[in-house]
């Protein structure tokens, strides 16, 4: 333990005095508290138990929207999407035309904790379950000497590009199915290898919420899988370690009374009402659609393009027309160009109070925003959002069009998230916390103080 | 057991078919699900933990705003505020002129359960913890042949107001100070008593959050105040009952870092910027300030007199020229006269507007609605609302003026509810779900749904 550094570092305004013991953050992707209290309540997480009773347990407010890119970018990072760029997993970039994956470093405006902690002398690490999150995660980390790897492709794993191979010799055991309870305990038990092997002592282990958007907290696939994770928790205490866990997100069923997707088609509603040329973003949209079929409980939409009226016919999303008349370069950076705002507080603006005052009377919406105001109440990066941003209720999910999603991806019924009703997460620690950090933790704590609260917050020296 | 009615009754639209055993339906004020998480860890909650294992535990959704007043009449009615009437504590009564409390059932438009259930054969008893609800709670009741009384008030109970009286003697314990752990004890200390000599088999539990407001989760007091909780539980289920628990609404400390309220005058701020004359009536308020010093994360607004424009001085909210202007008789009742209306559409609209949208943008502040956009999102009725409503964050509350606020009335900071970051709270049933209430509970149910669940969800005959 002795060479383990506990120097001072700093990232993104915040300091970091890291102690003289390994520090495990642990996201445990979609895990409402529920299923928290189910495992418990069953006897299965002792070491979980323990950590509440002898160190603190509570809940903390994750990042809007309640999406598992957005949530991640703001833990390693510290600090909300409107300083690191990352408002969901996927945009409208109007300088490009196209709708992008947000799952490169280069849309990343801040800099990760874990570089930082490498300069420090921190045997930094990074393990995540979905390769999507990993390029972010490793940012900068491997030319510091750190480590970086996905369990979704531990076997691919190369010294060069991850800081480490071999990982399944490492592990014990093979690259997992990412569609698998495996896929995240092979992240946790990653994490104890190295621990073990004297490899990390400072580590951030990211699973992947494929159980949650399946079972319900009752269910006895959840409680076996948390059980297994307590399992990984233990060892991971009994190696020191001062572990602290949060979650992306919570989650909740989506689904009327029928068990069919509760599902409001924004982009049908809006066109019904108002005219064709709508695009609605749903950035829950990755390339994991077993999880939920890109439905969630979070929308951007943009509006039709400004003085082409409302009831312009042809005026598709897919079309290149938008691109082109986006396409300037310019962009709507920063809240846009004064023409695009000129555009839609001009003859464009009664459309959006039309369009938000009629999405705020629909059922099973929840909150309507315009950009600037969603930039500032959701903390997100107003030029990477749309004219209007929507949320919806804890069992209601927003779509495009009934064409444009496979309902038939959720297989046990749809399980999503996205809005309020999964903003609340836990925050766990495994030692008491400083004063100082108790009147926080009682206060409005986010999910993205995890390090700060970790690694600074509790009495471990 | 063989006793005991099963009729089918109905009420508020709702059908009940009692199973042949005790109903119990406990509403433990303030009880954020942390509450009980806390316990549960420390293995001082034996008997919710059975009920959790054996039964259900989850979370439903409160009435808005989460207060006490508003979320026992949804609870004892079936139906949410905009029914039966009781959206707050308090409110401005525009044909009086005057702030009113609504603690008396003259303001409760729909019938409670109670009444049909003991017209069913039921012997039916209401137990609270505060006098001030008592009376909404017997309500048509003590009439067909119920009990209803508070601990508060429980040496005064007689036979002919209250369908009891010697209580004291009954319970076996001395009435508590309202101010005590013990106000709320004695409820559950009654519901035993009364199960256990054949004087009830039809009850409702309501205790007050006197050790929430002053107690974190973590506070060895609170612990303790949820173990003797379970002791009672505990009885209560050894004598064959069904039961079901649920809250009114959460807690939470709001407080800045140095521990003093986190407050946002909203009097104070609007007539600074807009000038005077407006009227924030603030729902939590009631008798008991030692709580919470009036101060929730939710308010009503109403604006300076239409056509007196906003910077009309000595138009105080406390001075008898708003009751005269509107104490006409006619009032606002279901959104206004027509008067009213065109004076808040009209010239008025333009300030309704831009305070709504300057309110939204202060910190802390999370939701501004309008009058008619309140009552159809957050299910209230709209004739005792003002023209907009507020709704602050987790560690916000709500005040009018810093002089109105006795800040020294929260002896150990500041606990407060009132808003969304308190509207979830916890469902716990004693007996597995029917597959149908079993879908209902993983969809979106509601705490004023905890009826229908114990009475009628369970597996119980």
């Amino acid at each position: 333990m002795s060479s383990i550094s506990t120097q001072f570092f700093s990232v993104n305004g915040r300091a970091y005095r890291p102690p003289a013991r390994p520090v495990v953050v642990i996201c445990l992707d979609g895990s409402a508290d529920e299923y928290l209290d189910t495992a418990l309540a069953h006897g299965r997480m002792p070491n979980l138990q323990h950590m509440a009773v002898g160190g603190y347990r509570g809940l903390a407010r994750g990042a809007m929207p309640s999406f598992t890119n957005v949530n991640n970018a703001s833990i390693v990072t510290g600090v909300p999407p409107s300083v690191h760029g990352i408002g969901g997993n996927f945009f409208y970039n109007p300088a490009t035309g196209r709708e992008e994956m947000m799952n490169s470093a280069k849309y990343l405006r801040a800099e990760t904790i874990f570089p930082a902690a490498a300069r420090a002398g921190r045997k930094a690490v990074v393990v995540t379950a979905k390769e999507k999150l990993r390029e972010i995660f490793a940012s900068g980390l491997i030319e510091q000497g750190g480590v970086a790897f996905s369990s979704e492709k531990a076997g691919q794993a190369e010294l060069k590009t991850h800081g480490i191979d071999r990982v399944e010799k490492v592990v014990g055991s093979p690259t997992p199915p990412i569609y698998s309870a495996d896929a995240s305990l092979f992240v946790l038990r990653a994490g104890v290898a190295l621990l073990q092997n004297g490899m990390a002592d400072f580590l951030y282990l990211s699973t992947t919420d494929y159980v949650q958007h399946k079972y319900a907290p009752g269910a006895p696939e959840a409680v076996e899988f948390y059980a297994a994770i307590d399992r990984e928790l233990g060892r991971v205490l009994e190696l020191g370690a001062v572990v602290g866990i949060t979650a992306d997100h919570g989650m909740n069923a989506k689904q009327k009374p029928d068990g069919s997707p509760n599902v409001i088609y924004l982009e049908s509603e809006l066109s019904g009402k108002f005219g064709s040329g709508f695009r609605v973003i749903l950035p829950i949209t990755d390339p994991y659609v077993v999880h939920h079929g890109a439905l969630g409980s979070f929308a951007v939409v943009h509006l039709p393009a400004p003085g082409a009226g409302s009831e312009t016919e042809g005026n598709s999303p897919n079309e290149p027309l938008l691109a082109s008349r986006e396409g300037s370069g310019r962009g709507r950076r920063a809240g846009g160009t004064a023409r695009d705002r000129e555009g839609v507080r001009g003859e464009g603006g009664l459309l959006l109070d039309a369009a938000r005052d009629w999405l705020l009377e629909r059922p099973g919406v929840t909150e309507v925003y315009d950009r600037d105001t969603a930039a500032r109440k959701l903390e997100l990066p107003a030029d990477r959002l749309g004219e209007l941003v929507v949320l919806s209720g804890r069992d209601v999910v927003l779509g495009r069009t009934p064409e444009y999603h496979d309902l038939s991806a959720p297989e046990n019924g749809l399980r999503s998230h996205g809005g309020r009703y999964e903003e609340m997460v836990p925050l766990i620690l495994s030692e008491p916390l400083k004063p100082e950090y108790a009147a926080r933790a009682a206060g409005d704590p986010r999910n993205f103080d995890i390090f700060d609260f970790t690694v600074n917050g509790t009495r471990a020296k």
